[in-house]
């Protein structure tokens, strides 16, 4: 398995305002390539505080990639993963749509009813006791065929996958707008790292609309 | 006056770990950089945040730079600044050693006992009530000369100087590390913006070291 993580963060490192609306940081031509990204894709995951604060489709949008995908044997759409604990994706968020296989990553917390109600429009995989264990439930995805995966945040999701030594590749777009904050959602939250901080090395760098994309390659 | 804000981060936007650690996030070729604005600067400005927790010196290491200065008629030295509402700065920080002019700007609720150590190795300028009232303080500094300032952080400071519309110029070291944390220090922290976010216009994008500097000018 490839995971490749990409987010859009203001010039001071955050990816929305405190208050948790989405922020328009980049432009069209990083919209797409993030789409020629999913694209490229098997999978693209994201957390369940993302559906919540903005309920992504995280389809690809240009029909000739979607194309593409047909002629090369692959589902018109790369498959879409929720990662949420305890089934809090709401019944008709657009991630459960029809437009995509969709994976909830539950863990052992998730109450029977949501469980219930999420089977009936996605593939569940149960891994964790309280919160999703996610070499497990990646492992999981794996043998599903998902191969090429894109991580899309938010910033909770992306340090967990960090931690567990998961993420291969991190892609940014640094967009050029301070949002500040110290509650606002950053690239990477959870608790943080005091000492042996994951190491990248920096493979590309490209002005980008306003901002400028950071291609970093993460030190095994 | 012209204020250019300057930091390194890390590729998540953070300036030190969530216990305050002081982490090496750039290297040797950007620690000249560094000495090289600070000697093109009248001033260095740092939080008193900053001070408790790194105790910086905040001089021109390099003697070349130091002769230039004199040479062209400044002083050996920039002046350093520590923006401190309570007069927290310790009497034994480095800041207040005889190596370069010091001002202290504190608030009125700094207590009397504090102001009269302080004013033994500082110049003090008052500004606010609880906390410094920066666009004053600043004004002040410029009264006494204070043309060109540098401002090394850290997150709180930042921010407010984004609030108050005091930045020209922010320069970014973005370092090939992840740091995390949601209670982590990020360039710029404080309340955080909602909306009207200071815009920005990348002026320079520089490999340097291991990872990239970004030069930003602010829009007015
Ligand atoms: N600019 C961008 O590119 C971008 C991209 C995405 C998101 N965003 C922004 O980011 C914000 C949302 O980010 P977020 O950090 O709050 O949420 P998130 O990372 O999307 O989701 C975090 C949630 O996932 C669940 N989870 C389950 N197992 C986990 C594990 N092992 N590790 C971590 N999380 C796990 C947890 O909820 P449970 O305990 O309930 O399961 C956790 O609270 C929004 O404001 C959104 O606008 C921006
Ligand atoms: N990587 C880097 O380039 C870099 C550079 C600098 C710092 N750092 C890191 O940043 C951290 C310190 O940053 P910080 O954000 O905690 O502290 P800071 O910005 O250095 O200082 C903030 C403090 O300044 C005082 N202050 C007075 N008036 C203010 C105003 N109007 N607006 C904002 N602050 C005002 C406040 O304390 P009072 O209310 O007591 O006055 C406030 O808590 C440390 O971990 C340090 O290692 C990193």
């Amino acid at each position: 398995m490839h995971v490749v993580v990409n987010a859009a963060m203001s010039a001071d490192g955050k990816l929305s305002s405190r208050q948790r609306d989405q922020i328009a940081i980049s432009g069209e031509a990083d919209f797409a390539r993030v789409d020629r990204l999913r694209a490229d894709s098997d999978a693209v995951v994201v957390g369940v505080g993302t559906v919540l604060a903005d309920d992504p489709h995280l389809t690809v949008k240009d029909e000739q990639l979607c194309q593409q995908r047909l002629e090369r044997g692959d589902p018109e759409q790369p498959a879409r993963v929720v990662v949420d604990s305890k089934g809090r994706t709401p019944d008709d968020a657009a991630i459960l749509d029809d437009a995509a296989t969709t994976y909830v990553c539950l863990s052992e917390a998730a109450p029977i009813d949501r469980r219930m109600e999420l089977a009936d429009r996605a593939e569940l995989v149960t891994a964790g006791d309280d919160r999703v264990a996610l070499l497990r439930a990646f492992a999981t995805l794996q043998e599903q065929g998902l191969e090429q995966v894109m991580v899309e945040g938010g910033g909770e999701l992306i340090f967990s996958l960090f931690e567990a030594g998961l993420v291969d590749e991190l892609r940014v777009f640094v967009g050029p707008k301070v949002i500040g904050g110290r509650d606002a959602p950053t690239l990477a939250d959870g608790d943080g790292f005091i000492d042996e901080f994951p190491l990248l090395s920096l493979e590309r760098v490209e002005r980008l609309d306003d901002g400028v994309l950071l291609c970093w390659t993460v030190d095994s």
